[in-house]
Parts: C-alpha cells; sequence; structure tokens
C-alpha cells in the first residue's frame, strides 16, 4: 500500500460533480426504462408469447452509469426449457415490435440475434436470453448478465460513487472499455474491483502494487490456473476470468496511470485535455526531427462492427510488421487507426531502404551437401555480387529482392494471413505512402491519432 | 573419398615444371649453405666458443622448397647445459661476426633472439638453439625445429614433389602460411599432411570431407583434446598442435579449394590469375550497385612486424564492428588492409546513418522501483519524443546520440579495447573517410584489396 497520501475529498466530489447523474436525469433514466418494460410485456401478449420476463440489466439498473451515457440493456427472459430456434425467433419478434416505436433499429449477434434501437434517445439492447437457476448452467453467454446483475446490486450498495470514479478515471487513462479494439476494463469488472477493494482510493493504491497473474477470488471458489495478466474469478460462475479481454499493455497503463495519480492526484487523470488534430506544418517538423521512416497502408475500411474489425486490423498490423522483419527492415512502431470510409494500419521504421546487397549466410562448409548446393546456387548466379567463408560458413552478397519497404508490402501483403474481411477490402486495393505524402489523410481524428504517434 | 576422378599426371607436371629448383639452383643452394656452415664453424673457434654444432634446418634442407624462394635456416646449437644468457650472448656474437660478409643484417626476436641476413640473396636466419635429447625436453620453442626435420628428412624421401604440389596449391588457394597475418597450413603442417595421406592427391580428396575437430596423430602418441579445427598431433611431441594456428576460415577455405579442384582440376588452382587494381571508376559503380554504406578508417601503419601488427588489426577490425553494433549500425563485413604508410580498417554497414529517433526499452511496469526509476529518467526529459507501454515495458523514444556511424567512430573509437601500437597509432591520428572518398586511398595493394571487397 502507498504511504499516508491519501485523494482529496474535494477532488472526488468535483469529479462526481460531472459524472454523476443528476434526479432529473434518474427519473427520466426511470421513466424510460419502465416504458420500455411495458413495451415488451405488451408485444409478447400481442404476439401470444406467454412466461417470459422483462429485466433491466447493466449499470443503467444498477446506479453505475455515467452522466451523459444513455444505455438501456433490457434482457427478456424465456423459461429454461424453450428451444435455442425458438428464443431466438420469437424474442426478435417482440424486440421487432417494440422498435416499432424506435427512432432506429439494427439487428446484431453476439451468440445469438439481438436488437440494438434507439428509443427516445437512449441506445437500447433487446437481448432474448434463457432464464437458468445458476450462472454455471448457462446455456448461452448472455444468460450470465442477470447474475452479475443481481451480484452487483447486492454488494455495491453505498459504494456506487466509487464505482462511478473509478470508470471515469479508467477513461482518463484510456484504459476503459472491455470490446476488442481498447482491450481494457470492462463496467463489471470495475465494480467487482471497487466490491473487492471496498473503494475507489483502495483499488488504485492497490493497483500500484500489482503484477501480471494477479487473482481476485472475492467467493474464493477457484483454483483455476489462468495465464492473463489479471484474473477476476467471476463470483456467478467459478470458471470464468471476468478480465479475460483486459491485454497486459492496458494492465500496466492502468497500473501507471494509478502511480501517477496518487504522486500528484488531479482532475486530469480523469479528464485529460483532448489533443488537437495534428496540423500538416507539425507532422512535417516531426518528420525532419525523427528522420525515421513512416509509412501508412491504407484502404477501405470493412464495413463489420469493431468487435470483428480490430481483432483483424491488429492481425494485419502484426503481419505487416512480421513481413517487414523477415525482410531486414527493422520496425520501430505499429498502430492503426480505422475511420470512415479508411482504414491506416502506420508503420514506423528505422529505414524505408536498404541496400540492394543483402548477405545470405549458407549452411558450414563442413555440412557438404547442403554446402555445395547453397554454394552451386549462388556461385556465378545473376545478381550475385561475390561470396565468401565466413565464421566456417559459405556468404554469398545477393541482390537484394526488396529494397524498399513500401516495394515488398505492395508485392507481399497480400500473401500474410489477414482476417477474411480486411483481406477482402485489402484486395479490393491499398495503397502504401510514405512520410510527407501521409498529409493527404486529412481525417480530424487520425491527425489526433498521428500526434499520439509522432 | 572422392569417387575415381583423379588429377591428370600432366597437370602436375605442369605445375612441377613451374615450383621445382631446377638442378642449378639446388648446387646454388648447397653450395652457400656449405658456405654458411664454414662461416659459422669459422666465427665460433674465432671466438673461442667450443661444442657448438651447425644444422641447416628448414625446407631448403629437407628438399621441400619452392623454385624462386630463397630461404635458407641456420640453427647454431649449444649445449644443453649452457644458460640461456650464454646462449644468447654467445649465439649472437657468432652470428655478427657471419653478417659481417652479409649484405643485410638485422636483428630480431622470438623466444630469443636471432639474426636476419641477406647472404648472397638468399634470405638467412642464424638461430642459436639448445640441443636436447628430445622435443619433449625442450628449453625453447625454437629448439623443437631440428627434431622436425629429422622426423621429415626421414619420412618425405621420395614424396618431395607431393610437397611442393600441395604448398603451391595452398598459395593458390590463399591458404599457405602460417604466420599470424595468414592464419593458414605451414610448411611443416603441409609435410606432414603429406607424410599422413601419402600423396598429394590422397590430402585433396581427404580434405574434400573434414570436419573441425579433425585430428590426425602420425605417431599415435597423443590422447589430448583440442579444440582447434585441425589437430595434426606433432610427431616429436605429443602435446603440441602443428595446426594450432590454423583459423576455422582457411580451415574451410582448403576445403572449399580441394573440392573445387576436384570437380576441374586445372593449373588456376596452383596459380589463379592476378587481380588488378580496382579503378575509380569500378569502385563508384559498385557503389552505386550495392548502395550499402563504405567506410574504411586510416591510420598510420605502426612499425612493428607483421606477426605483431596484425593481431591488433584483427582486435581493432572486431572492436570497430562491436561498437557499431552496439549503437544499432548493421555491419555487413569487415576487413583490414595494411601497407606503408597507410592502414585501413574497411567496415561495410546497411547504412552509415540512422533515424534521430531511438527506441529506448525499459523494464517491465511492475518491476517498480526500477521501472519508475527509468520512466522518471526520460519523460518530459530534454530530446526526449515520447513515451508508451508495449509488452508490459515502458519505452521511450530517444534522441540517438550518434545518428552517424562516422561520427560514432570518430567520438568513440579510442575507447574501444585496441591492441598497444595499433591504439598508439591510432591515438596520434586517424581519419573516417566514407564511401566516394575512399577513392583517395591509391596504393595498387589496396586497391586490389578492394576488387576482392565489392
Amino acid at each position: 500500500m502507498e504511504k499516508d497520501t491519501s485523494i482529496p475529498e474535494d477532488l472526488k466530489l468535483a469529479v462526481l460533480e460531472k459524472i454523476k447523474p443528476t434526479e432529473a436525469e434518474r427519473k427520466i433514466l426511470t421513466a424510460v426504462q419502465e416504458e420500455l418494460a411495458a413495451e415488451v410485456k405488451a408485444a409478447a401478449e400481442k404476439l401470444c408469447v406467454a412466461d417470459i420476463f422483462v429485466k433491466m440489466v447493466g449499470s443503467a439498473a444498477r446506479g453505475t452509469w455515467l452522466s451523459g451515457t444513455h444505455d438501456i440493456d433490457v434482457f427478456i427472459s424465456f423459461p429454461e426449457e424453450t428451444s435455442r430456434e425458438e428464443l431466438e425467433r420469437r424474442g426478435m419478434e417482440i424486440a421487432r415490435e417494440v422498435a416499432k416505436k424506435a427512432e432506429h433499429a439494427e439487428d446484431r449477434h453476439a451468440e445469438h440475434p439481438y436488437l440494438n434501437i434507439v428509443f427516445k434517445g437512449f441506445d437500447v439492447d433487446l437481448v432474448p436470453c434463457f432464464r437458468v437457476e445458476s450462472a454455471c448452467q448457462l446455456k448461452s453467454a448472455v444468460d450470465r448478465t442477470p447474475f452479475h446483475n443481481e451480484f452487483v446490486k447486492t454488494h455495491i450498495k453505498g459504494r456506487e460513487d466509487d464505482v462511478l470514479l473509478m470508470k471515469q478515471f479508467m477513461r482518463g487513462g484510456g484504459v476503459y472499455g472491455s470490446e476488442l479494439k481498447t482491450q481494457g476494463f470492462s463496467g463489471y469488472l470495475t465494480e467487482l474491483l471497487i466490491i473487492h477493494y471496498g473503494s475507489f482510493e483502495n483499488t488504485v493504491k492497490a493497483a500500484c502494487l500489482w503484477k501480471p497473474g494477479k487473482k481476485i477470488d472475492i467467493m474464493q471458489h477457484s483454483e483455476m490456473e489462468h495465464t492473463e495478466p489479471l484474473v477476476m474469478v467471476d463470483p456467478t460462475d467459478p470458471k470464468r476470468n471476468v478480465a479475460a479481454a483486459l491485454s497486459l499493455d492496458k494492465f500496466c497503463m492502468f497500473m501507471d496511470h494509478c502511480r501517477e495519480f496518487m504522486k500528484s492526484p488531479g482532475l486530469n487523470f480523469f479528464f485529460p485535455p483532448p489533443l488537437s488534430p495534428l496540423e500538416d506544418r507539425e507532422f512535417l517538423e516531426k518528420l525532419e526531427s525523427r528522420k525515421s521512416s513512416q509509412l501508412a497502408i491504407v484502404f477501405k475500411t470493412p464495413d463489420i462492427v469493431d468487435d470483428v474489425l480490430y481483432p483483424q486490423l491488429y492481425k494485419m498490423e502484426q503481419a505487416a510488421a512480421a513481413l517487414l522483419h523477415e525482410y531486414d527492415f527493422s520496425v520501430i512502431k505499429t498502430g492503426v487507426w480505422s475511420g470512415k470510409p479508411e482504414t491506416v494500419v502506420m508503420l514506423e521504421l528505422i529505414s524505408g531502404t536498404l541496400p540492394n546487397v543483402k548477405k545470405r549466410i549458407g549452411p558450414p562448409v563442413w555440412v557438404r551437401e547442403h554446402a555445395e548446393k547453397f554454394k552451386a546456387k549462388y556461385e556465378g548466379a545473376e545478381n550475385v555480387f561475390g561470396g565468401y567463408i565466413e565464421g566456417g560458413k559459405y556468404v554469398f552478397e545477393i541482390q537484394r529482392k526488396y529494397p524498399t519497404a513500401k516495394g515488398l508490402l505492395e508485392n507481399q501483403l497480400l500473401n500474410c494471413s489477414l482476417g477474411k474481411q480486411v483481406k477482402s477490402s485489402v484486395s479490393a486495393g491499398f495503397e502504401v505512402i510514405e512520410d510527407a505524402e501521409i498529409c493527404r489523410l486529412k481525417d480530424p481524428d487520425f491527425r489526433v491519432f498521428l500526434r499520439k504517434w509522432v
């Protein structure tokens, strides 16, 4: 634990003033929730579906939602013995009936289909699920949510403000959100941290001392071995790690955020000043001072949800770096940015060009068959500069196939292992632009990304 | 063993015709040897040194000398009980007396002093030594030579031509000579190979199949473990490896030379066409086609014998490469050339410049004390581009101290571990020249080196 420093009360109050829903907000939320519940029941009756329950889950239902967010999760639960086919069909029928009164509706798909609607300005998920006895008997992952809801509701009482503070603090540190894009902390994980450590302050102090492999088991009901950086055993299911989606880097960024905060607590850890888009002039100055090579692979963003898109982008980022490395280019760092209509994979290299000459090291001279085959292949061949023996091995100086990173990517990127939709989009066309050419990309959000990049 | 291919007799004859001393040469040699023996005896008498013997050793005495070479080794042996001081003093007195009739004389020093003279056009070493019973009881390394002489003389009879062929063949392959510059095969080692394998042809065929660690023990009197690529146990001293000076690369170059020769035997393996000096125009063309960076460290050649100079140059070559590597430069190859008045250490790099930005990877975030110290050092410091967390570690993008290889060498070369005389010469002044600037070095022998280099 940290020494006696503690977080000033007035700082917490100042934060809460900005993020805690007002009484008016609460009233509106409650009214909309009740209205939605009534709509679902009415729809079920109209469609002659008996024996369904409506359940409000998520942070809105638990009093741990941040002011300004407008998310409501409505679970429509069917008896356990319902067939999956019937659950999906009838559940979606009810949802579509409700959606008739919505401003917007969109089919989505997790383990089974659900409907996302905009209803009176709220972002509402209408999710059919099974009603099971305990979280261990799940028929699908989504059925877990009501159990989470129950657990949090019964344990969080009186500490809702700590959850709000922690969520905003994590947002400020860029580690909030368990989507595959962010790989950070989910709302449920945040709530469990507060339940375990007792308060925002205790959690922050404890996290300063975390190490990867940190395990928290509130119910003390798991002996499982995990390999993730943080293991938060689900109180409603001993086999599940609530923090499974948290990446090592987000785990470390949170620790770093906590340590810096404890050194000098301030509002900026909750509300970092927004970054302005990097201007052309600034980018060109950075190029000049860094003198490295910047490459951007640009292609049309596939029309798929972020949770499908980002894993494919991260895979492509790794594949491009591995390709460059294989062909002797030194990668300083990689990154991805995705917007509409374009996606960019950024690569910073020590140099985007390599000499024509490449040193090919062969087998030891005494491994005769291989050595002679190697020598026969290169000796006197076209585009071979010369050969010699070094460290007991044949070495030939050959013509490098791809002396520029741009040429390599243009020729070989599509031979890399890429995700389905990204591959199809990249196949349809991509461009590799370098250094000052990158000024062509004007999207302000990309330019914010670029400010962090250089 | 190779399949039935054998070396054409007329090829061997054609080589021997060029390298085997003529009857006239032999007569002159014998006459000069006898004259020298008489001179030594006369000098000893004049100086009242009794009980010395004169012994002709070396290839001239064994009939294995190449036509055109003019080396005679005269050993002046003293009784074993002579003190080292007396041996050196009286031995050199005799040698100096003989030298009065020489065209030129020069003091040299191995384990003890000896005199090198030019006598009737021959290069003669006058070497005082102890007369011991067997090579195992040596009082100094040089005392071994008479035993080698005896062994070879009694075993080589009838195979002198094979020795001549092998010596010339090794010359052609650039592997003949056991000086520290060459690190190849000594004359004695060559003779022992012929004694062991029986002929030039058998040796060549056997060498095609060598592997490092190859051990030959003609007298079968050694159980010693050695780590050298080739172990030729001295028939006169089981503790000594005659091939100790042979480097792995020269061992392999010889194997390669043998294999190529067996594929298509020809005079060129004995007498490779001489290389012409590389012209400026050719060098510039090579620079253009290779597109790598060529660096030459140029300094005044220290006035010391090759056996002292070359180990220091090789050490400097390694040290410069290690320095460049430590500062992120990629070295393709290194080489040394030494002439009068200048010595050149050549370095070929992927690039002689690196970006200003350098990625400094720190400790894992959870190793708190180190991680915080690392972060405190770089965060917000001058010349730091930025920082982030990658793979659980703090990473900072800092200003590279030496973005050019030339600047690095100019600043840090003298902090490398260098040999005594080379260090003193480099300290007195050196220059690092790059690419086209290297055309400034006009020495034709350097230009021959350069032809092999690019």
